[in-house]
């Protein structure tokens, strides 16, 4: 993998291989549950992205460009326009529901923060697909066997520890979604994991729960002088309360026009900016505090609050009383806020990030815990949002026009390859599962000017190749340090030695990459023994 | 892989499968030839193309767009400069030498007249190779390899009267190219090709050879009244002369600045754009004359032309006389003209489209014939025009830097596959070779709600794919008429009919779908019959 530009890589042969098996795996699981292969333009009109709305809802990470003769374009960066449009003529009957279809395309997405590796670039190649239903039921259905096929294709590939969770859908729209997670300290996603219930969701999408209670007695708000005081510890420590007796202001912009939004949330909580932007419907930013504003920053709270700002409120708020806050003047906080009395109006609304010991919104407990995880696939129920939108209809039995419903459904190619390393390794380089290593056998030919072991290691590796096996044959004339060095790089999992001395005691050796075991075979039967050490290798992966 | 009723996917899924089993045969027939597989970006930054030049040589086929940092990126329309990125690092030493990388992947040229049709698209699959070496021989011996391979490739997907011609260089630049091409009177190339020695190249790098001797007697120089006449035939039909006496003015503009370009040619000879274009290094257009130019359309001539002109003469005038030409006066034209004695300082070079009847400029017979063509391949040695400008270079075996010499050499998928059709249909539809035939066997179930026929042929079905056949199963309720034309426009070489008429004699039909057979076998014999037939058929093409 070579690094081109920021996010844009070209990829060597051995990464190249590996994807390619990666590929045939999630082939041959889409063609299992009926999926059609077809191939979607990188390049699309500007118009298909305008129907359904994405060309203005979707921010800076669309590539958006005009070709020679002014009409726009844009890269996709996913396809559920392209689909609809692919379909739409002609799936105009019932009876031509279901079906699903699917590409493996390279797709562009002008990410704001490409990370090193392959985990987030801007290109990238992904199995994307498509489905089409005339019923929830259907869809549900469907999704679930696609969630089934999702299993067997990271089982496949190595990764049978994959998980599934609740996630937020995002610029897809839709309500239900999974994504898959490999749990790893790498990971840049944040996972909630209930331990008593199995409960599994993405941070981003995790209900925040409260049980707080509100004091028997409700103090009266008073007005604290609170000089050179400023973030919320500062404020807690000095009226000595905790940060959860605190109503804390977090303030954003929103990217169209600046407008401020102030939300209110308790002190010991942060907020999920993804509740945020989904309950506003627009992109956000951390706000700038100008002096103008008419926000007084340090000492912003919820009582005579005045200008044009939008306030909310999170839940963990409702009904609280003896909170500190701001008093929206310079060196002034407020204790003794009681939100039913001092804000009657106010509307709650689930806007924090639940955390490690958080309540589980399915069983109750107080026994959430938080993990980091790399997303590699997701699934989205997307309901009628692309059809509806793009106007695409089938008629029913009874001659009535309806809106089909669509799932989709997402595997990045590299990003796959990039967590099989991540779970795979050792302080020598990768660990290739067999069924995705780009060659199965490493045959080094340690010393290849020695006449013998030259005419041995080329006799084995015309057996192997004519055997069916994929080989990588190193005959340069480096030194064994730096052959096995480089093969433990490259990570093909068995690795056959020819050498001056084996061929002296009439052997070969034969290397797991992983180390687990290595046997001597005698050089007659190298070819044979190889075959049956591979065998009973795929049937045991097989089993995993 | 069930049939699924839909028209749609039936033109789209096959093409993939076509596409998929075309991109197999240049992976073997690439790896073959010690080809290593990679990946290059499809977006890319500008500064790469700023180092070769091309970024501002290259028109507006390159498409130009800025990320949201605003930083410059194009879209990849070829990968000479990406290659040359990924291996200077590497290939540092004359041992390393010599290697070639080759990738399948997107590319976008935002062609001036996309046309319908997968030949000339903005968007296509593209395999495209380049190979690096130490010295002219070593690329000319890879080089004849590499055509040896497309060759191959060419035979192996049903196209083995694919030729190669010397072609022009292009936008790539270097010297020896060579494009491949199916003879089509559906193409949009034109091939000079020699009846007599066998000499072939596209017209637009055919060399025009002319033979013309000037007359014993020259007459004078006079100008003649040529009222209302502007067209090259109308003058030469008042002077009562052939076109081949006459010095013909053709005028072009240059796309940068609108510089005028007046060539002067035999009149009965037409332009090769390609050979100007590469002689003045720079894209031009036809001219558009202004009254305000200097140029008195119609009656342009090479005497007394004044005014700030870039002034050509082709070769096919080089020391004729008693021409007529434009006199650069409203409504005259000279007679007499004698390019020795009235242009004592023009240079002459080869401006001219070779024609029927032309000169071989190999045997130097007047045997060319022109015929039309689809290009199917190109392959180029580039010598060292990117490593030069991009600076890479490695130490050679006495401890000098040099530029090692590159050969690039692609395949368009898509176009492959169209002209695979081009050359294999009938009024039905598409005839698939086997190699590539989305399918191998189609299975039509006449009457499928008949359940001894569903029950006979799903069996057949399940037996024929355990043999490792691809069966696509056609078990819709439709007329035998509907799927028999339907699998006539799918084109996969052999059909199986079950039918309860069928059933009643115990056999099933075997049927080619170039209509060259038909066979009845016994239904207990069915998939013995078939897979025999399968293999006799892949016998006779390997051996074509």
């Amino acid at each position: 993998m070579k690094y081109v530009a920021n996010g844009i890589f070209s990829s060597y042969m051995p990464l190249n291989r590996i994807a390619r098996k990666i590929e045939r795996i999630i082939r041959e699981e889409m063609d299992a549950i009926d999926g059609q292969e077809v191939q979607f333009p990188v390049v699309m009109p500007a118009s298909l992205w305008q129907e359904s709305g994405r060309y203005e809802s979707i921010d800076k990470e669309m590539v958006r460009f005009t070709d020679r003769s002014g009409s726009p374009l844009v890269l996709g960066m996913t396809h559920e326009e392209a689909a609809v449009s692919l379909v739409r003529d002609y799936a105009q009957s019932y009876s031509k529901y279901p079906f699903m279809i699917y590409q493996i395309q390279t797709k562009f997405r002008d990410e704001a923060r490409p990370r090193a590796g392959l985990i987030r670039v801007r290109e990238f190649t992904m199995k994307d697909a498509y489905s089409f239903h005339t019923s929830q039921e259907d869809l549900e259905n469907y999704y679930a066997k696609c969630h089934k096929a999702y299993e067997n294709i990271y089982a496949r590939v190595g990764l049978p520890e994959v998980i599934s969770v609740a996630s937020d859908s995002g610029i897809m729209g839709g309500n239900i979604s999974h994504e898959f997670m490999l749990l790893t300290p790498a990971g840049e996603d944040s996972i909630a994991t209930c331990k008593e219930c199995g409960y599994r969701a993405n941070v981003e999408a995790a209900e925040c729960i409260i049980s707080d209670q509100r004091a028997a007695v409700s103090d009266e708000l008073t007005l604290v002088h609170t000089p050179d005081i400023h973030t919320i510890e500062d404020v807690c420590k000095f009226l000595q309360r905790g940060e959860k007796n605190s109503c804390k202001a977090v303030v954003y912009q929103r990217n169209l026009d600046d407008h401020y939004i102030v939300l209110f949330i308790r002190g010991d909580l942060e907020v999920n900016e993804t509740k945020l932007t989904n309950y506003l419907g627009c992109e956000i930013h951390p706000a700038v505090i100008t002096g103008e504003c008419g926000l007084n920053a340090g000492y912003i709270g919820p009582v005579n609050l005045k200008g044009d700002f939008t306030v909310l409120f999170d839940r963990s708020l409702e009904s609280l009383n003896n909170l500190s806050c701001g008093a929206n003047v310079n060196e002034y906080h407020y204790t003794g806020l009681d939100m039913s009395r001092d804000l009657e109006n106010a509307e709650y609304h689930d806007f924090a990030k639940v955390q490690e010991g958080s309540i589980c919104p399915h069983c109750k407990k107080p026994s959430i815990t938080v993990s980091r995880g790399i997303q590699v696939g997701n699934i989205f129920q997307l309901g009628t949002k692309y059809t509806k939108s793009m106007n695409m209809t089938y008629v029913d039995n009874t001659g009535e026009a309806q809106y089909p419903l669509m799932g989709c459904y997402g595997i990045g190619i590299g990003r796959l390859a990039a967590s099989v390393c991540e779970a795979h390794h050792d302080e020598h380089g990768p660990i290739w599962p067999l069924a995705i290593a780009p060659w199965q056998v490493h045959l080094s030919a340690v010393r290849s000017d020695n006449a013998e072991v030259r005419a041995y290691a080329d006799k084995l590796y015309a057996e192997l190749q004519s055997n069916g096996l994929e080989v990588i044959y190193d005959d340069r004339k480096v030194s064994a340090g730096v052959m096995f060095s480089d093969a433990d790089l490259l990570g093909v999992p068995f690795r056959l030695i020819v050498s001056p001395r084996n061929m002296k005691q009439n052997i070969i050796e034969i290397v797991s990459r992983d180390k687990s075991f290595s046997v001597n075979a005698s050089m007659d039967a190298a070819a044979e023994t190889v075959l049956k050490i591979l065998a009973d290798a795929a049937i045991k992966s097989d089993k995993k």
